[in-house]
């Protein structure tokens, strides 16, 4: 069912999904979705926290290498497109300013963690909030990512290409933070 | 018409925004509204089309100094939000690979030979391509844009906020390019 509700929310939004094409896609019907989960609105809460909490497991930071960190984020937007087409679509549809995830809910004291002591100890050169130097990198990450505003990569793209980019995402995060 | 068009499209998307919302705060009516424009697709590709135009008038690139450019981006950001999200909506609700404009249409020309020149004059320091050179500084200006999957700065903010990212953005993509 969290599968089908992913799917249909990451292409169509949360005010386009339709709760019975998630109902059909999963073998149930409305009213079961209805009795598990509530609301169509309570339904995304669910499936994009989960995306968060997915991100954080498989994308872990680490704090001696950001830019291998970037790498590997560049590689999971190419694994799961869905997934930042959800943050994209909660942005657009629900928060327009501020943290796209409220504090209560957020994942970063890790992320902020890991990059604080990174500084300290000179592995991370840039003197900038953490919050900042988080929010930059994922940034560079983001630069071919599915809701890129210039070029979105995708998976069928020659291999070639993701080499070109990583190489080029590796070597500009070096040189803004770790020379 | 078109300024009402650009505001509805920027808040609801393409497939929520609402004809007769936009001929209302126009003082017009949806007869009309189609006469001139023929559909509500052909209305979004006009006002995108306006936006994109906009956004290469109002912040032209500068080879000497592509960390300005980046930080006149995220000026531009603040003063008109709407822009940034038609172009997450024309991504998200249209074109989920490749390039966001197709092209035809496309407004790159003078951007990609201005970071060309730089690199030929070692203004910029990347061998990289023009294209990712552009694609990356444009998504470091984005770091805290309308569409940002972490923080979405805004104008009402305080003037000190905008002041450390300013700062941040610039010093960032000038250890990256230009150094």
């Amino acid at each position: 069912m969290l599968e089908a509700a992913t799917a249909e929310f990451a292409q169509y939004g949360i005010a386009g999904a339709r709760v019975d094409r998630i109902a059909d896609a999963a073998h149930s019907n409305k009213a079961q979705l209805y009795g598990y989960f509530g609301s169509k609105e309570e339904l995304f809460d669910i499936v994009f926290e989960e995306s968060l909490e997915r991100i954080v497991d498989v994308v872990p930071i680490n704090g001696d290498d950001v830019a291998d960190w970037a790498v590997r984020l560049y590689d999971e937007y190419l694994a799961r497109p869905d997934l930042i087409r959800l943050a994209t679509w909660s942005r657009l549809e629900r928060r327009p300013t501020g943290h796209l995830v409220p504090a209560t809910e957020r994942l970063d004291t890790v992320k902020l963690a890991t990059i604080d002591k990174a500084q300290s100890a000179g592995r991370i050169t840039s003197k900038a909030e953490p919050f900042d130097v988080m929010a930059m990198v994922i940034a560079m990450s983001m630069a071919w990512s599915p809701v890129s505003n210039v070029y979105a990569a995708s998976a069928d793209e020659a291999a070639t290409e993701h080499v070109r980019r990583r190489d080029f995402l590796r070597a500009t995060v070096r040189k803004a933070f770790m020379e």
